[in-house]
């Protein structure tokens, strides 16, 4: 799956000519607002440095009308070898996919890719901290699951099924949505590194 | 200053006008590349997961001549907010940017960004591992010099200026050149962690 930049198909000088692309780009744009409004508010209170990758672009054509700047004239969106977020928290190294979806009973594992998964496990395998979040759109509920449960669950389906929603509700952290930061997933990795924290978990 | 990406200008699609733009692209590819060579060891042998970021592209335009696959017609190339390459080794957040210089004598500070310098200041204080590779073409020398050593440099110099090459060797850790991995700056982060290293530093 690309990853379409956020305020990109804002642009008015963006003109979409399928339908599928304008739904695809348009697809996930509040909620990755929400989360880089929550990096920003993070970054503004000294309490995190984490940033949203650029959007891999593979460039086949530049041209040089002025030498002050380069206009690309011919690229492809590539696929990401690895997650969207990554940064530090205290010291810890943070890496995150976030992901949403329409569907009220599950969240399909195609919204992962296979080298996604295995970057995941080699950032597991180096004690950094791994997770995705989750949002149910319709639902307006956001889950903080952790690598380590994405992962054997992504293996034993191969990828081809959905996490039912009752497994995230198990397994998963529950974010409040809140003023601000928006989407406080702070909260949780602060708990799972056992401090203390406002995060309130709606699992039992 | 804008990084082009490795292999780009060797597309053979790739019709560069101006000279400036070519000499500008391919300063530097050859140190990117054996860094990306380093970390693709790192992460093969499970040492470490480091990544180089996608170039950042401010997209404009956008066609769709087949639903396969989007075409960029019109992008720019956006200036780096961040450094080049982050990523984890054994929990530690890791984060750096690398630079090379045909000078002789001293390494241009214009090489870096208010901004980047910013990112480091950010990462320094989350307790992140921040630093730079610095490499001198010529001299067929690369130091490893921690953020917190170029910091207060630049901040004197208000970025003005050049770091005299007898403060980098002062101040900073030389990298041996190996045959695989090409550039075992682990080596130096290893050492400055306090565990054992066969880094070996030519400074006194």
């Amino acid at each position: 799956m690309v990853n379409y930049p956020a305020g990109m198909l804002r642009s008015k000088k963006i003109t979409p000519r399928q339908p599928k692309a304008i739904m695809f780009g348009k697809r996930g744009m509040d909620f990755e607002a929400e989360i880089n409004a929550t990096n920003a508010y993070y970054l503004a209170h000294g309490l995190a440095v984490i940033h949203k990758k650029p959007t891999p672009v593979q460039i086949v054509k530049v041209d040089y009308p002025q030498r002050s700047r380069a206009k690309i004239t011919e690229a492809y969106f590539r696929q990401a070898s690895t997650t969207d977020y990554s940064g530090v928290y205290q010291g810890h190294y943070i890496d995150f996919e976030a992901k949403e979806t329409q569907n009220k009973t599950s969240f399909p594992l195609k919204n992962f890719h296979a080298h996604q998964i295995l970057h995941m496990e080699n950032v597991v395998e180096q004690n950094g901290i791994a997770f995705v979040l989750l949002h149910f759109t319709v639902l307006s509920r956001t889950f903080l699951l952790k690598a380590t449960d994405l992962i054997p669950f992504y293996k034993e389906k191969q990828g081809q099924k959905s996490i039912p929603i009752a497994f995230i509700e198990d397994k998963g952290y529950e974010i409040s949505k809140n003023k601000l930061p928006s989407i406080p997933y702070l909260d949780c990795i602060h708990k799972l590194l056992g401090g203390n924290s406002h995060f309130k978990s709606k699992t039992q």
